[in-house]
């Protein structure tokens, strides 16, 4: 099935999976089942099936799934089978915390350059990178044909350089900033932002 | 129309639209349109309005939306026309974070109790509050009604925390652990982990 034709929250539900998954494999389990991977995730057997059926066949009635080939497949449908260099903007407190986080590289993503337009940070470290002025970013970006941006900047200069890692060939950014930013069609964003999740949340909840 | 039956996917984009009416309203804006707003947030205007019409008539054919008046439309769907309670369990590095974030009250949350478990952070601070022995935490819990929670906590530490949590009368956990929880039904959990952000977007990237 074509990318356009699965639904997103079934899209954003794969992640989720391969995340406990991975967990299962870690703990050396072998074999697992929808009910039980629904159990772990507090989803229905039956969603999980249907969620997967989407992408094609990954058990046998019966056997239930072999947990490193079905990771395999969820990482090839997710395109995280390779690593993607990622761009990191923004060496505040947040911009480090983020630059020394140690979960990326196993699930896919490697931050290769780090950049900030404070002078007195150009050139010191962030983690294991020496941050980069921004006015050098486009053209970092460019050479090395980086397509995803972690925007850790504050708000009101998010949409900005979010209109110029666009430009430079950026196609994903993830926005720790607490705004909203506009981008052309082609490119996704997405929001780490708490409340939007607790709101998300108190929609459900009886007051 | 009841709260069932709202497409989730639609439902998580309103915190959006309310995070972007509110930075309207910051900057003096009166009024807007469904084309300003999708402008804004990289929607088209046919998706605003038709998500908006899922919850009422909120403006005026050719006279747009009265800003103030939206949000506060919206607002009362999410229901954080109130200020939430909310427990954070967790008092690491990402906790005290967390508990230092000056951006939930305005928009509905307030952190009114904070839990760890380890001995030498007891009654030590994390922000503006005293860190209370999680020994203690369903009590306090269930004394102060609450039903929102935080878990930054380590992994191997969320699936019982959470488990106890549910047990009080915590009907929605933000889990900040790199790991999925699971809880009964009528509990709702949302993840703030950034891969899985990232493996979402990469779904529809060209390698």
């Amino acid at each position: 099935m074509s990318p356009d034709h699965v639904p997103e929250i079934v899209v954003s539900r794969i992640p989720l999976y391969l995340r406990a998954l991975s967990e299962m494999k870690a703990a050396q389990r072998e074999i697992t089942s929808s009910q039980e991977l629904g159990d772990r995730l507090g989803f229905s057997s039956a969603q999980i099936r249907k969620d997967l059926s989407q992408f094609g066949e990954f058990g046998k009635q019966g056997t239930g799934y072999n947990v490193s080939f079905l990771i395999e497949q969820l990482q090839r449908i997710l395109k995280v089978d390779q690593v993607w260099d990622t761009a990191l903007v923004g060496a505040g407190d947040l911009g480090h915390a983020v630059a020394n986080y140690g979960g990326f590289l196993h699930r896919g993503f490697r931050i290769v350059m780090v950049f900030d337009n404070a002078p007195h940070k150009i050139g010191s470290q962030a983690g294991p990178f020496t941050i980069q002025d921004t006015a050098v970013m486009e053209e970092q970006i460019r050479r090395h044909g980086i397509k995803i941006a972690m925007l850790t900047t504050p708000a009101a200069a998010a949409q900005d350089l979010a209109a110029r890692l666009v430009n430079a060939g950026i196609e994903a950014i993830l926005c720790y900033a607490p705004t909203s930013i506009s981008v052309p069609d082609h490119v996704r964003v997405e929001y780490i932002d708490p409340v939007l999740h607790l709101q998300n949340m108190t929609y459900y909840l009886s007051r």
